[in-house]
């Protein structure tokens, strides 16, 4: 029975963490919560307590065992390594450790194994990586994978819950022919535009290139290339993403469809005579990534195009932190 | 100065039809609207005259020397073959005859000259498809593409004025917290969706494989390999798409851009400092097609990826026929 810690309560992530380890009964003794400066003094209900806010300070890590960070990177580049000196194991839900090769980065459905190396630090994947490659797992395993394309539709939560509210604000005063000045220098009202996270030298910005990256080390496998366009669409939570993959090794559709129906954390969800696939609303507040319309592309050997949507709050960040937690 | 007649006036296309013969100056001597029997009797306004909504009858097409259909392809199969025997030169914004190897399917950028071969109809292609093909045809002619793997991203307004109303008022009422029966089987507020077309044996829709079908029909190049996914975004009337092409040839990135900053009706829409791209609502109203975010893949020699956002009811339908029109 461990003493917990939420660095980032507030957020989005931080409440659907709250309410995961609630609905699992993690196992806890304690429960601390930790936001900015500006939530001290609320509170939080949990199992039926409520519990406050507080500001992180140096020594609280001496007390806690376990701390879930998901307050952005700059957060987590300033206090994890505090915690870890005093003996607080860091389940991190940003990018800031996901490329130091000394963190495990870690799906607990793909590579659970890596945990037992990690060193009071573990890093939970990117959303769009998670959703991709919770499908695209079970395939490589069997196939083995050498080159992906694939593109996005990111939902508003996955810049968390200021864009979620900002895309309901903006929509409602366009329906209602309202001036609005919008948060983004461009509206998102019935808009989309390519990811906005850094733009490299390489013309990729830095949520593709995550992709990439996250993708190899989870999978463990530094030969697989993988290229994106991440965009963001004007969705509320979960995110969509069309993948075309080739394979080393040749496969029939029976035998795609066999792996995804006995993987764990993945459904398939897809009505043929309906045409009827997955769409975000209905991955939303669903702890499986769904996917479908797995279909031999045949302008290229050993190639299959699928399409997953998966809860960007849930596997896409706390569910798989706090699945991560539970694997400790 | 000829006799023109439009048949679908009342539609979303129709509409931007009747607007672009005026602001474009298109020569005439007369102009006849057709729509379905509900819309007769009422009038539309062109060149400051009052036009009558008329309903089609097979004598009609004897008075007139060129024909706009836009009614979609139930009714061009219907009327077409009609107006031809009756010597109209039909061109045709519908699916009906894109595929039929007599009917040239044009984008005058790029194969204007296809048209001398016209027997008295001319198709213009689909809508996803001309918006990737603007740009990548300057490309094609320097570097020959060889394999394409697309997704779009397709505003409501690909479906017509129907699901353009359906979107607002169900994102209306979702904002409302009102209940709202929405019109497709699931909801499309805050929502997407793999494009609803016919499911094909192939797992690929109609409107996936037109896209392949089209490119190689345009480009004259049977070779020419492409696999899509097709998706409906909640945006109002601008297509985007994600593009990753393999040429035949080496290029660099400054080739590339220079070969778009010379190609007619595509405009490089990019402020890298900014990290600021194309949004469907900056291409709203723009007749030329915005693009992007050219990039090297590194995963694979001679490949490209690019962005293109392009306004579906302009140079994605009704532009592009007019412009047809104009070269005739």
């Amino acid at each position: 029975m461990k003493r917990i810690a939420i660095v980032g309560a507030t957020g989005a992530v931080g409440q659907e963490i709250i309410r995961l380890l609630e609905l699992r009964h993690f196992p806890l003794k304690e429960l601390r919560l930790f936001a900015s400066a500006r939530s001290v003094g609320k509170t939080i209900s949990f199992r039926g307590e409520s519990l406050p806010i507080e500001n992180l300070q140096d020594d609280v890590f001496s007390t806690i065992d376990l701390a879930f960070f998901c307050a952005g990177s700059f957060i987590s580049k300033q206090w994890v390594q505090i915690a870890r000196d005093k003996g607080c194991v860091v389940i991190d839900s940003s990018s800031a450790f996901r490329s130091d090769p000394t963190v495990p980065l870690v799906i607990p459905e793909i590579n659970e194994g890596a945990l037992a190396q990690h060193k009071g630090l573990i890093s939970s994947p990117n959303c769009a990586a998670t959703i991709l490659l919770m499908p695209l797992f079970p395939l490589h395993r069997q196939f083995q994978a050498k080159r992906i394309v694939t593109s996005t539709y990111q939902a508003a939560s996955g810049a968390g819950a200021r864009l979620v509210d900002e895309l309901q604000k903006e929509t409602y005063a366009y329906l209602e022919k309202k001036p609005y000045s919008p948060f983004l220098p461009f509206p998102y009202a019935f808009n989309l535009y390519t990811h906005n996270s850094p733009l490299t030298e390489s013309g990729y910005v830095e949520e593709e290139l995550k992709m990439a990256d996250e993708t190899r080390k989870i999978l463990g496998d530094e030969t697989i290339r993988l290229t994106a366009t991440c965009v963001r669409v004007p969705v509320l939570r979960a995110h969509s993403v069309s993948a075309n993959v080739e394979f080393a090794k040749s496969f029939t559709l029976e035998e795609v469809y066999e792996a995804i129906q006995k993987a764990d954390g993945v459904k398939l969800f897809e009505d043929r005579a309906a045409n009827r696939f997955a769409t975000p609303v209905d991955a939303t507040g669903q702890n499986e990534i769904f996917c479908g319309r797995f279909r031999l592309d045949k302008t290229q050997p050993n190639t299959l195009e699928f399409w997953a949507v998966g809860d960007q709050l849930l596997k896409g960040a706390a569910l798989n932190a706090v699945q991560i937690g539970e694997r400790l």
